[in-house]
């Protein structure tokens, strides 16, 4: 598995946890030398066996390769992990997850230190790293000479997403898509519980569930987004905010039928209706965006 | 447009709404004899001149054709169009959408009144009616015999998911997929506030989110949908309760520091947290349905 060790750039990875040794596993494989450190020093040694290097402790471990990457629990860990380790002129990649602020206090952090830092939003779970169809990526921000240096061994795990030198942006996307998801899951629990006591099939469904959201998706996203850009939120609506609010009782009413809370759907129709009260009826649900900035 | 009309089955239209008129387009090109009644008259002179038949009154467009579609505001208006009107032999299809507890009332009110009944709720726009690659469906419940019988003119308009013999199941699986579709513009909303101030070009953004979105929601679902069927919230599961409670604080956190309210993410986190209080760290995220269950 580590041929053409001489022609790929050494790799430091700090933090073997379930991610941390999914991501360790693709540099061995693609041949990248590898050094790891781990707090606790037995998770490194099935990576030994398989051909990577232990190091004695952090700062062994930074010293070993100029591009040092790091993915720790929390920004806490991170701290603590280098806390006093030499980092003057290593390439800093954080893959922990982070808060935006976090990470641009992580950045001025390591400039001060005198490293490169870059920092990365994982969108991806351990199974996908290493398997390309499976569509995982990282986000990346901060340092772009950093990126485009090191673009191959970044690329190894799983795909890359630069966007922009703002090092908070990564984290910003990370947490900006899975906030996002989770509205979708709160969405689906709705759904799932609507049909719970009914002889509907779950598995029967299903397909139809996700067809709708997955199509549901895309045309609604992109429409959002150019109303944004244009601060005009009539345009090319389909079905206006009006209609849309008055169609909220039936969905309030059928969770009330089925016994289902209504605590998942309720916040957005509030907000719905908030709009409704200070904008157009004519509008799209853009206005719902700015109704959450305070 | 009206070619071969001597083969295809005739078909009666109340209602000429967006929606209505829609529809009432796709049975006219198709050549299907149609007869339509609107409230106020003047909305079917377009069809008209198209090759519809005005009926002079609800009455006489049901008397003129054994298959009579009704997509009308909503069932209170269904009551009052058919009102005293004789409904002996017909084949009711209602397009209105309702409640599943009102769809199946009215299935008991057509029964008592000689008619067979059969439920629809489109899972379309106006624009989409006619255009099959929208993809765009009509659900149908109720009468299997009536939807057989009339497959041909129901799938003129937009596809046909047939989805059971209760008159409730097509609005129960409308209404879910619609609040469903709520949930995740909940989640979109709150993650365009997240990103609404910074230097993020929105429309480069969009197709990241709705892509990230699509790519989840097929997985969870099934997910979610086998483990509801075995009972079973422990199998294949990748990222834990526990672990997705923790990593709460990070998507609050980063909330609070773009100055968005966490009012569309924070019902969802409750959920997570409740479930893991009373259930197991090691599930999937499928115990917060139940936890909507009154
Ligand atoms: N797993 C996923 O699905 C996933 C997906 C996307 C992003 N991520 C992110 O990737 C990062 C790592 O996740 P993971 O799943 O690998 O977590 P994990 O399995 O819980 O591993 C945590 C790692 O952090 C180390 N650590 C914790 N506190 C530390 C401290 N104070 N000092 C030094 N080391 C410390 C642990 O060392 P010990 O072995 O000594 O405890 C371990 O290596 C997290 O930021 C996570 O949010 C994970
Ligand atoms: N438009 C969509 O995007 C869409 C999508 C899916 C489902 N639907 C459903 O389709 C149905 C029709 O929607 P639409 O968009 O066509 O609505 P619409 O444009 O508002 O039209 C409403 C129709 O109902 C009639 N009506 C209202 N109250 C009445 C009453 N008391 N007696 C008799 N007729 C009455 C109106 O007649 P007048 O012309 O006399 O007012 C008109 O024909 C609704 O249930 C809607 O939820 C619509």
């Amino acid at each position: 598995m580590t041929q053409n060790t001489a022609e790929k750039s050494p790799v430091t990875l700090l933090g073997l946890g379930a991610m941390g040794t999914a991501l360790a596993r693709t540099w061995l494989d693609a041949g990248h030398p590898l050094t790891v450190w781990n707090r606790t020093p037995s998770r490194a040694d099935a990576l030994v066996s398989e051909g990577a290097k232990a190091a004695d402790g952090a700062a062994a471990a930074v010293a070993a390769s100029s591009l040092v990457i790091v993915c720790l629990l929390d920004d806490a860990s991170v701290g603590a992990a280098l806390d006093g380790v030499d980092l003057t002129g290593k390439d800093l990649v954080n893959l922990t997850t982070t808060t935006p602020a976090q990470a641009r206090a992580r950045a001025a952090w390591a400039a001060e230190r005198g490293a490169r830092y870059l920092d990365g939003g994982i969108m991806a779970v351990p199974p996908m790293v290493g398997v390309p169809e499976a569509g995982g990526y990282v986000f990346y921000s901060g340092s772009r000479e950093l990126f485009e240096l090191h673009q191959e061994a970044l690329a190894v795990p799983v795909g890359t997403v630069y966007v922009g030198e703002d090092a908070g942006f990564a984290a910003l996307h990370d947490v900006a898509l899975l906030s996002a998801m989770y509205g979708m899951f709160g969405g689906v629990a709705h759904a799932f519980a609507l049909i719970r006591r009914e002889d509907i099939d779950p598995s029967a469904f299903a397909p139809l569930l996700s067809g709708w959201i997955a199509a549901m998706a895309g045309p609604s996203v992109l429409q959002t987004a150019a109303q944004l850009k244009s601060g005009d939120y009539t345009t090319d609506v389909v079905s206006n905010l009006a209609m849309q609010v008055a169609g909220t009782p039936t969905f309030e009413r059928t969770a009330a039928e089925q016994g289902v809370s209504p605590e998942l759907i309720q916040p957005y129709f509030e907000l719905m209706r908030r709009r409704l009260a200070v904008g157009s009826g004519e509008e799209d649900l853009t206005g719902v965006v700015d109704l959450l900035l305070k």
